[in-house]
């Protein structure tokens, strides 16, 4: 099988299961993990912020970022693409009270200032719910793993300073974001006041995520994860191979993206498939058909059968590179579409 | 004064004064209202529903009607434009935990049926809320007061039910739609599952709205309304008023409708003025500005200051018809708006 | 009838109606009517706050206070025989995210300080949800009317500000309270931050309740309110009543207190009656039944076809004074009572 | 150090980390991995239920079990001793909007029958949350380890159904209570809709729960553990931990049992120590100080400085037994207590 679904398929390394064999490890709900410990300082000098915390998952990391951000009634500004908005059950409305406001999101996964700045409503009108926090997603998963220029992250930046909001960024692929513009992921973090991120994609750990930012916060999001129950014990075991995937891992994103960009090229030249190659700035590829016998249900499952997993996305269908699928599967993935194309 | 700020400033008349000293009352959360208990029998008469309750607001009753309909982490599908939306204070979402999922609104008011279904997620995905409500408007308030078709409501019933899914019409003004579209109200009420009407605004009572649907879901209503505090003792001082609103306002509204109808015809032959006379159908006119020296905001303030009153809307401005501001008085407020907008 | 089943239950005065129909009005939602203004600022000066904000019932008035005190997730310390935890339907939690923390009451209405204190868990500690408000009653219905001391007050007021809370009174009948304890009702509310009172309880108002506090927090308060939707339109025709209430009613409660008094003396006699003088406080009787052929709802059903309302408490019955039962009436009743009794 | 300060501490033994390191792992979001999907069918089966679902603590299995029992404003009957009142920082009024109904708790970890049933408010009164779902703990932690009985569980079981209530058990330590009975686990949990219990105490596994219950029941949870961002990838690399610790950890909970009465009777003998020997029913040492001149947290840190580790818990102090502390620790620990208090 090519697994082309998702970069959260990763397995985990030898050198991870080799890490977690060996990891030294505590209670930390007592603070006494020491490998869990490292990670996260570890984790908070790669994004640059002062603090950071592991969490189980990114939905869990977004969620506590944004209950630590924003109280009951506040207003969630977030993209009408973003993974938020669409596939973290609504938890942060459902069981945080807050009130999401969709803005329009553009191809590059960009929210328009304009809109945003529509968005928030008079602090003197009790009809309205005051904005609370602005999001960012970056890389964008939903507008096919696009990129959010520096440029417009401080433009973000200083417009929700002066209307005194604080930016979080679901940044669950923010290192594959880093690798497309060749920069630190400090230089893009440094705009934003908090970022989740994940070590079970594009870094291949097998669990985990980290929110980073300021103590203060962090201590905020340390209560939050508690009450939603992410507090874990000896968390050490996994967070060995969160540590080796922070710290190997970044790097080999870009080979990745390489891998993204000929799987792409070469599907970009079946007549079937309509694909803009623009949109393939990381390792996520997203094409629609064309003219085709299949559905795109019905093509996901046609592959399949013959070995390659890909999986419908927003009437189209997505496919993703990542550490367990070199280059060759995906010269081969490419073949194997066009065959299944080119015989129905 | 010529107050055109809204439908809801009207003041009660010498006759719903005149009931409101002789109401014959009880205490209600004991159910020993006679006069509420009368209102609340005719209330669910005139929309053809088997029940109906009394609510201090319109936001009350949505509020109210929502969370009968819908449980924690559901999803609300409702316009974008809607009421709920915009000036609700997103109590569904910060209160009772419904997610907001606010659907592209058309200049008619109408949600696009496709989106609709599209905004309904698989229900076997964990990622997903699940939808749990549809809110229609009904007229239309930020669409300048536009009414739904019989044959939409029909259609969005229809798709409603194979989706298993309850429709709430926030029908503040649904008595405006009736008497547009010459049907009584039950004829459009009974593509819904439950309606809240406001008596406060057309009808000119001083307090009150109503909820109604089934037994069933009013005796649900009933509970979350004694939770949100909108149990009230002898409120037969206000359901006699009510009650005079709600029989005699509601042929009545006809005449706004006209008078709206004057007032935007002559504004729309303002060079100034840019208005759609398609949209004015009930008793709302929203117009914006053409090369004007005036913002909304300034134009609002400078009409205060020669006697009119309406309000900046959407970035134009808003005119709301009602029984306290005759033919005249709109045709004087026309003139005055006139050499305003000439003299500047 | 005779009916003591509450306070609640009493009907506008003729003086209330003529208000009524003579209230100056404005729509209330653009801050227009100067009946409630009047009201708001008369009712601050009343219980000595900067400011306060008509709200249609008791239970909204407490729900938007501790609202605008504590945020999603602090806990409520409050008495576990009060109102708030008793008969509001959960609204804090269930609306709020607040966390119920019920402090024992003793026969007085008081929470004992020790508790209080160990009820406030720990800041360093994550796994303890953090206390964010404390709510007094007073004068105490479940307690069966008992005041609270001003010297509890004071020491409640003391210990709080050490740990940096704020207390909320739930006042409803805070009036009975002052004029127990022979002081104004400012003595009373100047150890707490905000007090919620009604209006339509021994007042006689037919609706509504009065949140007082600063200004600052009655700003939060009007936000709560607008979501909860307790705000309405020409409210000055309900809070001329009030006004009504507020000035007249309040002394006039001492004869409500005489009154129990009286119908107390003469039901403590009963051998069947189990009732302890002391508590009889304010306009509240509560009363057990000794060695009786009736249930606590067989004597209430009894009483009922013979002309007198009582109502089932806690395992025993309760019976509540108020304007619209005078002392003939009273002593009447107690004939009544005992002929059930000693026929049985 | 001697660390008796909780059974989480228990850090992961060889046979585990070799598991972990050659686990067969999937993406579990995708349900493909084999190694949690077996832990789950035999978590089910080890407690007699239909299905089982992992989550990363037991705080959230409570949750997540809570929020599927339970809606938005139903109240959680549960002990006011237990561990979700106490420790879980309200997470089910916070985020779930569940109404805290505390039980008084006997010293056995029983909630009263009759209190129960008087917590259980009318349906017919809107003023009163209705009860949703009733909770015990077994092995009871605030109560020192102590077991409830089959009769009792047996009994609440009746009660419960009669009521139409769900009954949710939290089994953090089930499998101790399992073996002071001397039966299965499922000979316990026959008596509840749901268990919740913890791999990461006695059973010593690094990290994890689980949820059990019926199918429907677990497709709920499943759903809520997505929101609270319980779901995570690569699992089974904690999951094959956790199959150990199940399997073969549950029969060893004897030794614990052991060593903590061996313990206890050690402590009770000094006269400085104040500890009921009828408590010691599982692997929890409560005791407290009698005319000591340490304060618990005074002790606490003197037997820091000597190499044994407890908790001040409830103004006396805890100790917990497990695999990572032996026999001859225990009495070590014993020794050095007596020292320690002797010597003072």
């Amino acid at each position: 099988m090519i697994d082309l679904r998702s970069d959260t398929v990763t397995k985990p390394s030898l050198a991870m299961r080799e890490a977690m064999h060996h990891a030294e490890v505590g209670d930390d709900v007592f603070g006494d993990d020491p490998t869990v410990n490292q990670l996260q300082r570890y984790a908070a000098e790669v994004v640059g912020k002062e603090a950071a915390i592991f969490v189980p998952s990114g939905t869990m990391g977004n969620l506590a970022a944004l209950l630590a951000h924003a109280g009951r009634g506040q207003e969630l500004l977030l993209g009408d693409e973003s993974h938020i908005y669409h596939y973290e059950a609504g938890g942060a409305s459902a069981l945080g009270g807050l009130v999401f406001h969709p803005i329009p999101t553009n191809a590059q996964g960009e929210l328009d200032l304009a809109a945003l700045n529509a968005a928030v409503r008079p602090a003197y009108d009790a009809h309205a719910a005051q904005a609370g926090v602005v999001c960012l997603e970056n890389s964008h998963n939903r507008c096919g793993g696009t990129v959010l220029s520096l440029e417009y992250l401080a433009k973000v930046r200083q417009w929700a300073s002066s209307q005194g909001l604080s930016v979080h960024m679901d940044g669950a692929r923010v290192f594959n974001a880093a690798v497309a513009l060749g920069v630190p992921a400090s230089a893009i973090t440094q705009h934003v006041d908090s970022v989740q991120f994940c070590l079970s994609k594009g870094l291949g750990a097998p669990i985990g995520s980290l929110v980073a930012g300021s103590v203060e916060f962090i201590k905020k999001v340390h209560r939050w994860r508690k009450m939603l129950g992410g507090g874990m014990r000896q968390v050490g075991v996994v967070a060995a191979a969160g540590l080796i995937a922070l710290n190997e891992g970044r790097e080999r994103l870009i080979d990745d993206h390489v891998n993204a960009k000929m799987l792409a090229e070469a599907l970009s030249q079946l007549p079937q498939i309509e694909l803009d190659l623009a949109s393939v700035q990381t390792n996520i590829i997203v094409f629609g058909l064309r003219d085709s016998s299949f559905t795109p249900e019905q093509l996901t499952e046609r592959l399949r059968q013959v070995g390659v997993l890909i999986v419908p996305f927003k009437g189209r269908l997505r496919a993703v590179t990542h550490v367990d699928v070199n280059r060759d599967q995906c010269a081969e993935a490419a073949r194997i579409i066009a065959d299944v194309l080119q015989s129905a």
